[in-house]
């Protein structure tokens, strides 16, 4: 651990990608402390149902108190040791008082020890995201509020298609961020679940007292008990894998927005704050720096899942040789990585402007085409769907050609005199038009916002 | 279509990894049939709200009429075009009744009707799988409790660790299903949610009435109704194949416990049926078979799965440019692989013979070794923990270079006799002394299941 | 396979994102043609080193002979057996002269024939995609030579960065073509490696005449021939899966370019022929069809590689229980989609033009601040680097913000004037000033694709 | 980095998961160090063009000197900056003298430096990988050579098919690794390639000396020049990521065989040295924890190559905002895994005793069975292959039902007695009897090594 300090993936974290205060809760000491923790509430649950004595449960606390184990120590002898947990009670077990030493780990396998921790540490990092997401979702109400009628065009394949709001685009976002903090929500309770079964998920130790012990356990933990342990049973970490895969969906589609609309040429978003700069380029001042770490944290933390994903099935028997080891490493990275993501797009979006006439400007440079449905729409009352669509196909040829308004190109036009008048057509054409809607969708959002932010706070306290 | 009738990936149901009858629900001609029923559906929503006539409707509803369509031109015409939709519109047009036309997909963009045609199929699907991962928890709570006390080792590692029972592993197996048709259920309304936006999300040709317009298409439909649209943000999709991985991981976990456990020299379980034989050798006759194909299958599906999750957050703008195109492929396929890998997982685990006096057998060859914890606590009273475990390692060397019996090698120690009698070695040594615990175990998991079972059938109906 | 032929993935073929071509020679049906092949070349050889009679290898060879198989009825019990040699040995024997039944699939094993005749189908299938990125390179040559000198502002992060050409794009695509080709040429005679072994890879009953036997079926099948069976070892299909990545990661690269390039804002390229328009908007002319389908076709394939990557590992002892049959689907499929994204992208790029001055005009509508770069060098060599990127920052800021070109801002500053004439300015904001090497790296490119295609044309013949 | 020193992802080290001294050289300090010799190799390589003084590049190199940068500052500037480069280049224009500060990364652009830092630090890492793979290989040839007649059933499926050697299994282990070592010499001058291209690739600062000063550079750093920038085609990446692939899939595969083959009820191996044991069960002794590290590596391995993989294409224009800054992690990362499963599967390998008499016994369990196919062959020559066949299916029931050996049973049946004496019996019922073509597979792949040893010794020095 000592030389792991210059580790190699610290560019993670030097490089902004990972989240500082997510790193922290879920590095290898915290890690250590944690199971300690489980150590002790195991101790004191068995002491509660007198599997051991209560002098021997705070023998045991006192061993396991923060601060009393050489982590370098641990760390050079975890690494050719099957688990940590090995030589963490060979630590405890020389300074714990001597009648706790027997009932020190009692019935517990170093599995139960290293899950149940892990699964501390998946709180923390859960909360810290889930708290991120909230104030993201909450930024994003407001911007969808605030840009309700900012016009910008639609675009489908890149091209421009019908006008929209960028208020529109916000609840968009706001929405997608909701539904993720709804899933947190469900799964937190079916993912932090106490893993305690002993040697090979038996709970032999205990007679008749294992799932009592259970239950135990968990309430000194304040989490979960299960109906059995999950030891080779990894479909809640694989629930988990999805939980996280759809917040970094969500952070990367997000983000491909705001690098999509800070594009030069679009333009209508920009980034404010540090933004990087150029060592080459005195003119580059708008990179979206942060949109741009928040997708490459997603990107791998998407990396880290596919690991989780490809594990969850290859639990050979009550314990596997790799795929659950490979969860130490890939599960507290893919949260670090998540959390990375989504703190970095907060960054984003709270220091986003968007460039109020931009979008209407983007919007008459290819000279009101995209308000073609609409005109179609209006002319096909008189005309039918078929003639009017053709029609309108020729008028947006002439305003692209001849690079005149279409609304212009339109009024000019004898077919279309026959039936819409020079206002009518005015109508058809303006932007606006095909907006009524929008208004009641935002609030639709928000209002989706408000109660979930109501009910996942009371769930994560 | 024609051609594609000898397609290449029709080695999928070919080689039994799919789920024939879920590819039936998903397969292309199907696909065309629900897009019809989604613009009839859209048709007669439109009437009620008087947007556009009755008699519209039901024009545009005898159009879309199956079996009226050509699917080999539809399939020719769509293979170049940006869209199936288009083609089937032109021929829509041609059936049609003429006044039907103009109202005909009124407002409506190609991905509207895809994508609800395809949460249509995801329906189906989900109520496939879903029913089949319920017959096989049924038939893992009855395995489980036939075998509370069928003796196996359990094995971490790979190596002998302690007794367990056979029905014990089938709870867990049972367990994990159940805890996937939680998830099943709980997903469901969120994904199975209608997309109806127009161009790019405004419903802008609705004037005022978008939304209540998306209200009465979800009650056609028997969808839920979003609060807007989700055209670009797909983390429903995501959600969805979190979902799906949830459940590859249990099959492929399940089994592979099935092929680990039939291994010719652990021979636990047994299989039954066609079990493929062999082309060379006479003698092979217990080839796991069913279980292999559902891991194939698993696999298979993980693929298309990790392309809705790569695919997720990279949808530009209003629509995607291959993103989005990409889940018309990937996900009918990652459903008909995962139900072929849940199918198959049935049929293995239906045909499976628990082979009863196995698991003792291979418990006996160890010497009994597998008892050392329990003899080891057993010890530790007296002793402490300390010198318990060395007094059981040596005994156990013993037990296993001289092939005695664990127990025998105990009784008739000078250390262990000062402190335990004969009965007292004999009682820490039997293997089922360790297994109180696991009737309850088993009984939580199976009650779970049953409340879940009449939860989810309401559901599902 | 009948029924099949409504299968779910026809989709695949129906929406493009196949090859056609591919597909039919990597079919069900071919895939039994292949297997025959297989069953007949391995008796040639057998009676060429006298293991059997020239009679029974001729009797085979007529059972062997395309047509004479029922595909449907062997399609159906495949379904249920172990493996699809079994039904197809099954009749053979019956159609089979008795004396050459003894000598059929003599000493061989499913998987002997299975793997054979699928490396045939991934010759068939890499012969037909390196012909189609041949045919992409030769035409981006083409667009490198002409466009050499096209403007259009280079962009990182989506910020206009400094002036390129677009023939320097066609370049880049070109040079990364010629890679992939490379590593194909590499890698086929590595990968197109028959396997033989028998039972458990010890060619037993061949007494020992094993490895001949196995150098005169490749010689038979025009394949390599290994130094030892791989029925376990497959990193060869892993090695081939990283050439089928590095393939789709280029398609996907310039399919990206030309999505990105054909936006309305960018416009620096348009797509032509049949472009999908819109269901709903007539002005939608210019959707990058092809290219969409080529990048939905690249992440399809990325699914079915990733299965290839995951499996290859997982091969337990002498043939796997699941991690190789999945090889069945994921195989094929992977080479259809690959083979369809790379012909997509070949359509695109045929079909694209590129809008001569729309770069350029990109390039004014930023007032030339992407030549700030060359600006600050020029000022340097006086000022120093520091002094003069500052200056420029400040020239940059006036010209954005008084939208007036970069060259008149600093032609009217006193700080340039002191260290350079209007015609140095002048000349240091010339888009073109900094491009003088572009015309030798493109010419470096395609000289390197000229060696290659000479090259590669010889091995693939 | 301070912080970070405590990261979370140190537990891959303290796990063992990871190569130590790969982390090493691929730490964020070492990184620095190469970004430093970059620049001073840029600066060289100028000077020696004329482009700078060679007094300016004696100043850079100065400022570039090991040990004189603040790395904790460096990380702390960059986490917030768009790149490392950025706040390095200013805490060395604090240190170069006055006039080499202009021609400090003259023409460079942040890319260029950290993608060919990158780039160097991959080799080191390659070299590393590759010398470990050679002394497992050598290993295994030594295995391979010592084992040819060590007697173990083969498995398909997990089920006992025909008796193979010990020795063909380390000969098929020896295979793949030569054929891993065969791919990193060929794609060590593609990948090992400079990047250098100024801003946005176009070497425009350099006038018409662009190509060669790229030249000098790779002759200064010993990599290769490539033909033009690569910074938006990450291929390269892509081909790299494809070739670890191949590594820990080969790494995985082997370490599964470990694992099997110790299993309990198989027991053909058992691993040596510190084997990790349990916390709770005195008798474990025998885990194979090296093999377990080995395989949990290789997947997350496999994590970081799929960030690799699933991020080459999406590289947007001249510069990615995001798809490239993910390779900032993953590829060390990707790169400190790999060679981690690489060293623990070493270490696993060379601690590896193979039981001697354990396969014979696992064959005599049951009752020699495994020679069915033999005798099948045997008595066909008479009977016709389909009467032999059923023959011998009757006779093995016999023997497994009877728990009699099949040479016994089958001498004692009259049909068999008809066509085959005693003699012939037992010689078609001996395990060796089918294992004449052994020892010519493997000393193929020995002699293979043997060339490719030598081949690449000198490749890599």
């Amino acid at each position: 651990v000592a030389d792991a300090s210059h580790g190699w993936d610290d560019g993670l974290l030097a490089a902004g990608f990972g989240s500082q205060s997510v790193a922290e809760r879920l590095s290898w000491p915290v890690r250590v402390e944690r199971m300690l923790e489980v150590e002790a509430a195991l101790a004191r649950a068995q002491a509660r149902l007198g599997i051991i004595t209560e002098a021997q449960a705070e023998g045991i606390a006192r061993a396991c108190a923060p601060g009393r184990i050489d982590v370098a120590r641990l760390a050079e002898e975890a690494a050719t040791a099957a688990s940590p947990v090995i030589p963490l009670l060979a630590q405890l077990r020389e300074t714990a008082p001597e009648d706790a030493v027997t009932a020190l780990h009692h019935g517990a396998t170093s599995q139960d020890i290293i899950a149940t921790a892990s699964i501390l540490q998946v709180r923390d990092a859960l909360t810290a995201i889930d708290l991120e997401l909230g104030s993201l979702a909450e930024r994003c109400s407001a911007l969808a509020d605030e840009h309700r009628a900012t016009l910008l065009p639609g675009r489908t394949l890149k091209q421009q298609a019908v006008p929209i709001t960028f208020g529109l685009v916000a609840a968009r976002w706001l929405g997608a961020l909701v539904r993720r903090r709804e899933q947190v929500a469900w799964s937190r309770p079916r993912v932090l679940t106490v893993q305690l079964g002993g040697a090979a998920g038996t709970l032999g130790v205990y007679r008749d007292q294992g799932r009592a012990l259970v239950s135990e356990l968990a309430r000194e933990l304040d989490l979960a008990a299960p109906d059995l342990p999950w030891h080779a049973e990894r479909d809640r970490v694989v629930e988990l894998a999805g939980v996280l895969s759809g917040i970094v969906t969500v952070v990367a589609k997000i983000a491909r927005d705001v690098v999509d609309l800070s594009a030069t040429e679009v333009g209508e978003v920009r980034v404010t704050g540090p933004s990087g700069g150029s060592s080459a380029m005195p003119h580059k001042r708008g990179n979206p720096t942060d949109a741009m770490a928040a997708r490459a944290a997603a990107r791998l933390a998407a990396g880290e899942l596919s690991v989780l994903f490809g594990a969850g099935g290859e639990h050979e028997h009550e314990r596997a040789a790799g795929a659950w080891q490979a969860e130490w490493v890939a599960l507290p990275s893919a949260l670090v990585r998540t959390a990375g993501s989504v703190e970095r797009l907060g960054t984003a979006v709270r220091g986003l402007q968007v460039v109020a006439d931009r979008g209407a400007a983007n919007l008459a440079s290819t000279f009101g085409v995209t308000t073609s449905e609409a005109l179609a729409a209006a002319l096909g009352a008189s005309l039918g769907r078929g003639a009017a669509q053709a029609l309108v196909g020729d008028l947006v040829v002439v305003a692209l050609t001849e690079r005149r308004p279409l609304v212009e190109v339109a009024q000019a036009d004898e077919r279309v005199a026959e039936v819409l008048t020079h206002d009518e057509v005015a109508a058809a054409g303006d932007p606006r038009a095909s907006l009524s809607n929008v208004s009641a969708m935002i609030d639709a959002a928000r209002t989706h916002h408000l109660d979930v932010a109501g009910t996942v706070d009371e769930v994560t306290r």
